[in-house]
């Protein structure tokens, strides 16, 4: 049999930028022919970049799409393509996969099964497909699923493999969680022996606003094994060659709503043959550091800012926060701003000068003493004698964001702000203050990740001082204060908010974990509490399977309080 | 015939709030027996307030739901109730109307048509019901159902008429936005008329985060005619007698899946008869006005805020948000904090000190001037000779911000943010500046509309003094600044807003309804960019058809710029 040469083209779009996606696509479809492809692989929705949102409502930015489609078609004649749109029928939305041929759009494939949980709203742009698909080229018959298509055991995969497929190809804009590689691998193995066929599963790559998509696109034989993967957070096309197993036999009878389309190929010119590439698979903390890296990264290029400014306090998560951005954008784009009030030790200084100088980026000290008297010189007829509290340690937080945004509207740099999930969760947060910036880098980053991925940085060279990871959490906000004057320590705390948070877990269950009942509520009752300031939180990128923001949406008005 | 005397009880329930909900729902009970009433129909998922969002993924507040219905039930002896409630059927959640009579559920609709778009997510939470049901009592066959359900031709109320369903019991937590109270009224007359069915239509009330519900529940005859309705804004119970028009005759054998339940009553002790009240219409401005004053009074009552705090600039967004603030909660509880930089006018400062006069609330003074030079020279090393620009106009507002939520911190009034929709759409306000704060109040209400609401506000007495709303809208953080320096005159700017936020015309299209094709380009530029400062603004109250928030969303990162 001939063997077919398929190229998953593993691209990182951008949403909405219609031409700028087009050319991308069309790029590496000449790239992949020139490689000798008989098919290309492109991800879902590649051309309007995903999660397209609500611009799906305007009808002029799908007709764009469409004619975008159009234009690729055009482009597609020495080899095929599989490549994700939006399609429009009778007035209703389908995400779809074009199966393109000989300049032409030769059958389009509509999305069966659409999530509308999580960070998923599929449901409220996309009416659900109805039908299959099968593909012929040469000895081999392929069906196209979307992404969810996938996740279902009895979902289009089986139709088409019943029907006589002996590949699945399934594209993806599957968004990066911890762990998610690995529950993506597994997934496919099961389901590749349970059909009885391969798959070939192409995701994409890059960051989009809270979202990123980690690729890892991979070969899958029929009996579960990976044999060709492409890397996580790199855009990459992974070339290999499928063999058919004998003539194709495509049960027509079985199916109802089965289509099925002859393309041209394989193309057989006595190509040398491909060494399949198996990325290896990455840990946890390298996961997490290489997506929030690319996270940055892409949200900073996406939305046109060369240039970073970081509140350096010395302690753990702008020192963390500060590596990311290095790593993304490169030391001379990256400005450090200490920002030291009365309260904040000489050691705190220091650290932040030494992990500048380590990372070599810039540093600017600007004491906020002054600024606060100013304040609080103004503030004195209405505060009169009363005791410094809450008011006065939010001032000084404030004061620095205040600064961070002068300079930020200066200089065109984004402030990238510092606090970790811990603190988002429970509201240890100033609004205005700390929490001041274009993009919140570790807003998933529960604390003790913070330490793991910082031990990661630190493997080869000790970027982060270990004065800087050694002592003990503080916001320097008021005399001797540390974190644990106001919360549990963290290897407590992490616990119970990955209880509450991301497992939906009662008090009675998590106290059932062997916590303390009232710290339990204590913590349960903070996280209730601060879901105002979480919503005026900048953006953040998700590395955990449940993130603030659209992954989690819960009322501010909520007087859901069973603890009290 | 006797006649079955119907409460519709249109209360205000807190979302998550299962015992403060029940303890509403059983006093309503109460009084509406006391009344007389045989049935009593209170609104969707009244036990546990609408939307409940995220809450409905925890499985303890699902149970605390259904364990306060089984209580609501064993209370309800006199009479008949129907009620909504979150039904759970083997692991699976339905949005339901439970029928109660004689201390039981007799039995359980689920709503059929589940809105996923808008404002609403319900496909997130809920599976679509199947099957009718209806209720006999005496010679009344009524059929329940819930909310979308009435708004779709081929629903179920069509369904529960053509089997015999003379009245059509719909309960909605149906939130508000202007021109939603005519629409429905024609709706539902419209539906009376097809179905030749009437009509009780219950809506909750209150504010709940950024909606409003507005009530104006009412009864609609199968001619189509309003005979009963309730107030809008307010919690009412409404009382009708309706008379069966003759036997019942249940056509049990042309449904499928349809269910009857007997129930007690209807109780003819020979009570006085009702006079039914019909609440006027409103204007659109009125309208608005109330549900922005209902709006500002729920957020705050219903996450324990007692009082207010206003910057007050003299412009006309802060003099009509103080307003509504002391129509919400009363001049005793609203403080105006009015800081002057150098750039303004004294005319500016007696405005607003005239406006608190005539309102009767506090005002506090703070001049920015001293701050604001503090934290220059602290930047100084950093900015050097560099012109002033955005830069130092955002640093005035944020010191204003600043200093508003210090005093909320120092005393606990929550600061109410003033800016309009106009602004918030094309940016034109400072983020953690003018936009600082917990609610805000006119996001939802483009500027040409804030004149006309102060106009009605006017309507009686010079509530806000003429001077601020004659004087050309500026932001006064630089010389003689005005806001046609940087957009376009408001009436222009509006209508183009409409046309592009809440209508998603093209460009093209809006240029045809007679806009200058440069202006329209920058308009839609200006919003597309303004994406991130939304992202980070506070709540406020929607009331029109398409607000700021989760009625609209769009990536941060979004290269679909048509107009480039």
């Amino acid at each position: 049999m001939t063997p077919v040469r398929i190229a998953l083209a593993q691209i990182n779009p951008v949403v909405g930028d219609i031409k700028g996606n087009l050319a991308i696509i069309k790029a590496v479809l000449a790239e992949s022919q020139s490689s000798g492809a008989d098919l290309v692989v492109f991800p879902e929705l590649a051309i309007t970049g995903y999660p397209p949102e609500d611009l799906l409502l305007k009808s002029d930015f799908v007709d764009a799409n469409l004619r975008a489609l159009k234009s690729l078609a055009n482009s597609v004649r020495q080899c095929s393509a599989v490549v994700g749109f939006v399609d429009e029928q009778g007035g209703e939305l389908y995400n779809a996969a074009a199966i393109i041929d000989e300049g032409e759009v030769k059958a389009v494939y509509h999305k069966h099964l659409l999530p509308n949980y999580g960070v998923f709203d599929e449901e409220r742009y996309f009416e659900p497909g109805q039908g299959i698909i099968l593909a012929k080229m040469g000895d081999l018959v392929f069906g196209v699923t979307v992404c969810e298509d996938l996740w279902w055991e009895h979902g289009p995969s089986a139709e088409c493999a019943s029907a006589g497929a002996e590949l699945i190809v399934n594209i993806n804009a599957s968004p990066f969680h911890m762990g998610k590689g690995k529950q993506r691998q597994e997934l496919l193995s099961a389901r590749a022996r349970a059909n009885d066929v391969s798959y070939a599963y192409v995701n994409a790559v890059g960051g989009q606003d809270e979202l990123v998509f980690d690729g890892g696109s991979c070969f899958v034989t029929r009996n579960g094994d990976v044999v060709a993967r492409a890397g996580q957070f790199v855009a990459d096309t992974l070339l290999f060659d499928l063999e058919p197993t004998g003539p194709p036999k495509v049960r027509t009878t079985t199916q109802e709503g089965l289509k099925v389309v002859n393309l041209a190929g394989p193309l057989d010119d006595g190509r040398a043959g491909i060494v399949h590439a198996v990325a290896p698979e990455l840990s946890p903390e390298e996961e997490a550091y290489r997506a929030l890296v690319l996270g940055v990264r892409d949200y900073l290029d996406k939305n046109g800012f060369k240039q970073a400014l970081i509140g350096l306090s010395g302690g753990i998560d702008s020192a963390l926060t500060a590596c990311i951005a290095v790593e993304a954008i490169g030391a001379e784009n990256v400005l450090g701003v200490c920002n030291p009030s009365g309260f904040t030790s000489g050691r705190s200084v220091d650290d932040a000068a030494k992990l500048a100088s380590n990372l070599g980026i810039d540093m600017e000290v600007i004491a906020i003493a002054p600024i606060f008297e100013a304040m609080l010189t103004s503030l004195r007829p209405l505060f009169g004698d009363s005791a410094f509290g809450i008011a006065e340690e939010n001032l000084q937080a404030r004061i620095r964001g205040m600064l961070w945004m002068a300079i930020s509207n200066k200089f065109g740099r984004i402030v990238l702000s510092t606090g970790n999930k811990s603190e988002m969760a429970v509201g240890y947060a100033t609004l205005y203050g700390d929490m001041a910036g274009g993009f919140a880098v570790l807003k998933d980053v529960p604390k003790t990740l913070v330490y793991r991925i910082a031990d990661l940085v630190n493997r080869d060279t000790e970027l982060i001082p270990s004065s800087i990871i050694e002592r003990p959490p503080t916001a320097e906000l008021r005399p001797d204060q540390l974190d644990t004057d106001s919360l549990p320590p963290y290897d407590v705390l992490d616990p119970i908010l990955q209880a509450y948070v991301e497992d939906d877990l009662s008090i009675d269950k998590i106290v059932a974990q062997g916590f303390d009942h009232e710290v339990v509520c204590r913590v349960v009752g903070m996280v209730d509490s601060a879901e105002y300031k979480r919503r005026q939180a900048p953006p953040g990128i998700k590395i955990t399977d449940r993130a603030f923001g659209r992954d989690r949406r819960l009322p501010i008005t909520n007087r859901y309080r069973p603890y009290l």
